[in-house]
């Protein structure tokens, strides 16, 4: 999917919204629990439900793989249902990998190939060696962490260089040179951070989590972050799955998600440049 | 599994030989893919072949995640039959995961709890958050990447802040207020390196890839990085697993850890002070 495609699914769909499918076994309303695949049967629901405010789709693995084997399973239905139903939703693994050249070929091969992943999130940390067997993938996307939004992000991403550069700002300079068809997640806590990085890469699209549970603002998202092409995907999880754990679940899904197109409707008229 | 317990089994077996089960699909021996589960029938000859000769097994996840939910269960058995029989093998998941902090916990629930393994590569890149859900598993051990082995880590391991201090070196003095159960991947390509991580980490066990395939000199490693209870798993993959494509690929990928624990033995006798 070309950033062109994604762009012109924000303006029909007036959202730039990634739904996190962060579905844990343990959260999900009784009323599934003796479904035969409850996680599935929650992702179909929540993707019905949400789909149409909605641009992006992104599993987080963690959820999956605590579920072992049916855990997979869960998850490559999931993403075969997006698929099918919904081909124009751009399709995000947080899997936040990052390993050496040849292991990184094996995951690239999971998540490119055995699995339809538009995109997945990778971690810089050991440099463009683990990015590049992704970004063989020309039609596909790889989300580098840069400036996270969990409080713990300064510990190394703020850290200066001898010439007041944090390794954040390292990260996206640095990276823009590896290819293309690269995006970045940059977190919606840190909104006076977030102008930094869209200075630093001006172009790009942006993966912005932190609003919501995470208490971020998308006011500030939109006013620091938004380019001429929106250049935005902020993403919200917990404050959509896990809203209502009645039988109503996915109404009230439905209805969050509205909420958050609204404002982002409101938004790409104001903001875009 | 405590340090004083790995030093006991190095002392036992006069060996700190770490077996990376990087098992690929592709690469098994013609004679077993015909196997229900040719990547389990693979680990389990090798696993006996060289379980004599090693203190550590390290299944890296990549080669189990392309294969999908059958990767899983294979997976799943492999660190079930290494616990049922080889109780004193210290069982570590490479899986590089690094994510915020109710994520984090699903990931340490299934690395620690649905599977029993002893410890998990993490990168620290998005700081102590990510790290300290696993680090309640008392028994159990993080192993933070600190300098990688791979010819990229320069990119972003070797930024120096403004006193001069590299990033990898702040990710060791940094994370060792973070808890107890902490060890740290050190590459054996960079010998000269890993007498600075040595030095910033004096106690820590180092878990130290790069030798064989990678090039790596184990003398080297032995010299700058072996402490007083010895403090090293070096890890050897490829050139114990795919010496030998034939029939007798366990017999052979025997006598390649036998050679390396051989050499093992001699630098426990020069090096261990």
């Amino acid at each position: 999917m070309t950033a062109n495609e994604i762009f012109k699914q924000i303006l029909q769909k007036r959202s730039f919204l990634c739904v996190g499918l962060d579905t844990d076994i343990n959260k999900l309303p009784e009323c599934l629990r003796t479904d035969a695949d409850p996680v599935f049967a929650f992702n179909k629901a929540i993707i019905d439900a949400t789909a149409a405010f909605a641009v992006a789709f992104k599993p987080n693995l963690a959820f999956y793989e605590a579920n072992g084997e049916a855990g997979w399973l869960s998850l490559a239905k999931t993403v075969e249902y997006l698929r099918k139903n919904f081909p124009e939703i751009f399709l995000i693994a947080d899997a936040k990998r990052g390993d050496i050249g040849n292991t990184s070929e094996k995951y690239a091969e999971t998540f490119f190939k055995t699995m339809d992943f538009d995109a997945i999130t990778l971690s810089p940390y050991m440099g463009r060696d683990t990015v590049a067997p992704f970004l063989t993938y020309r039609d596909k996307w790889c989300i580098l962490l840069a400036l996270t939004s969990n409080p713990s992000a300064a510990d190394f991403q703020y850290i200066e260089d001898q010439n007041g550069v944090c390794l954040y700002q390292k990260v996206l300079s640095i990276s823009q040179n590896w290819g293309e068809n690269i995006m970045y997640v940059a977190g919606a806590t840190k909104a006076e951070q977030l102008e930094k990085v869209r200075a630093a890469a001006p172009n790009h699209f942006l993966l912005v989590p932190g609003i919501g549970a995470q208490g971020g603002s998308l006011q500030d998202v939109a006013r620091y972050g938004m380019n001429s092409r929106c250049g935005l995907l902020v993403s919200a999880s917990r404050s959509i799955l896990y809203a209502d754990s009645s039988k109503n679940f996915a109404q009230t899904a439905s209805q969050e998600a509205k909420k958050l197109q609204n404002e982002m409707d409101e938004l790409l008229k104001t903001c875009l440049r």
